[in-house]
């Protein structure tokens, strides 16, 4: 199970609803967040999830709003005396905000900071999953970051087993785990009972991003596409010119990866009531939902 | 009158109940802010408070929790289109910070920014009132500030001109305004129809410091005094080594000094219920509040 919270969904500027860009994936003890906008530590307290030891950070891009707040979380980890390595992740800059808050702030943590650099591909694999990073058209070195679990085991089929007289109990485990086993001096192969493998579960965050087509494939058959929508189609022009995302372009690309669902995000702060972007992406993809501030989505595999 | 909103009251790391340090103070058309932590915009939109024109920041001293929010601020501020010049007030290091922010994330605001290196004394002379910066004992250049307001006319005594032949009309106003008069050759001066200067309103900020006497003097007979209590009374000895004051230790300054109101603020995240602060200040000088967040305090003049 996989639980998706949404701590800030603004655009650039936080409105009295809406914090600034920040959003925690929790999977099987292992604690992810992708950005950290200003006033990200304290959204992590609204919504009850504090800091954990299993903490890994992915920033997308090195706007202020989508950083500022890493500051913050260094400085309250520190103060609280978290001892185990910290891993961060992010474009080349990161590593020259982290060092220029140590300088100013005379800042030394009490755990080590582990800076990766990332680039198109696998940046991190965690227990059964991948996190990936991809290269969107925004400011120099933006990404996105896909999750991707592992193929699972196909599903065990105790009727072909029985068939092929395996007896229940210890070697049906070993065949669910893939091994072979000997009945009679006969090999079980795990293929013979087992159905193909299934694929596990997938989420795409899109950073900050103008509409690009790449997108499609990197989303493909998604269980969450989270892209931005900064604005909605009649500022198309905006979106273009600012390198940002409208409502129905999300949406097509969505439709278009076959992805189960659409959370549009990073919602442009003149959006109080941000209806019209539904509004026009429902039109092009029906499941589209707008992130709200401490939303939280659960993803389980379906079989 | 003078408005006075606490957009944050932790200490340090902020809770799910209070941000980071910032204090709002709003006076005849003026926005004076004391300290900007982390998330103090998004506290302003909450408080329906934004930024205006005739804004001026204050910042006490450089430690994280008390400056990272300007950075916020200023972004805002230029994204938003922001013509006229700021002025920020601050210990040296706070022109570094503003540097490094414009550096790092590549930010040229649209307005000028005027940073004023703080001393002891006045530091700002607004309309009717001054802003003084003091230093304390807490990190290298930490101040708290006051602002006072300037002595008012005296109260004008209708009797006592009416008595000197002055007849009511143009004449009493120019007395009331300070000018003398003349009546059948015969000089009628303010003083002698008016009462002796009233003196305005004067609220003081203790900034982060641990206790020193020299605040008795720096908050006599304040009408408000805002001191930080990060500790009670049982963790005195922790409040020495960090450069905090505890709340009897605030008390005792307020009950010393005279002052009117005493507010108990950069309340320790350990208080979730801070009633212990309240208590042990309390037994010293009764009228004692403690901060909360988005709380306002309204000043006005008795006579």
């Amino acid at each position: 199970m996989i639980r998706v919270i949404f701590l800030g969904t603004s655009a650039s500027i936080p409105t009295k609803n809406r914090a600034l860009p920040s959003i925690m994936i929790l999977r099987n003890g292992e604690q992810l967040i992708f950005d950290c906008g200003e006033g990200v530590q304290r959204q992590m307290l609204i919504a009850g999830v504090g800091l954990r030891k299993n903490l890994r950070i992915f920033i997308s891009h090195m706007h202020a709003d989508h950083v500022l707040g890493l500051a913050g979380i260094l400085m309250s980890l520190s103060l609280t005396g978290r001892q185990d390595p910290l891993e961060v992740y992010g474009p080349s800059k990161l590593s020259s905000f982290i060092e220029l808050v140590k300088e100013l702030f005379n800042f030394t943590p009490s755990f080590d900071i582990i800076i990766h650099k990332v680039s198109d591909g696998v940046v991190y694999r965690g227990r059964g999953f991948k996190i990936v990073a991809f290269k969107v058209k925004h400011m120099e070195e933006s990404y996105g970051y896909a999750l991707v679990e592992d193929l699972r085991p196909g599903k065990f089929d105790p009727r072909k087993a029985e068939k092929l007289g395996v007896p229940k109990g210890p070697l049906w485990k070993a065949l669910q785990e893939g091994k072979p086993v000997k009945i009679d001096g006969r090999e079980v192969k795990p293929e013979d009972v087992m159905g193909p493998p299934r694929r596990g579960l997938k989420i795409v965050y899109s950073g900050d991003t103008a509409l690009m087509q790449e997108m499609i494939e990197i989303s493909r058959d998604a269980d969450l596409l989270i892209h931005e929508a900064t604005f909605d189609d009649t500022l198309q022009e905006m979106a273009v010119n600012e390198l940002h995302t409208t409502a129905s372009q999300a949406a097509t690309i969505a439709r278009e990866a076959g992805v189960k669902k659409l959370v549009l995000t990073h919602i442009s702060p003149r959006y109080e009531d941000p209806t019209i972007l539904l509004t026009q992406a429902k039109k092009i993809f029906d499941n589209t939902i707008i992130a709200e501030d401490l939303m939280n989505i659960e993803l389980a595999w379906s079989d």
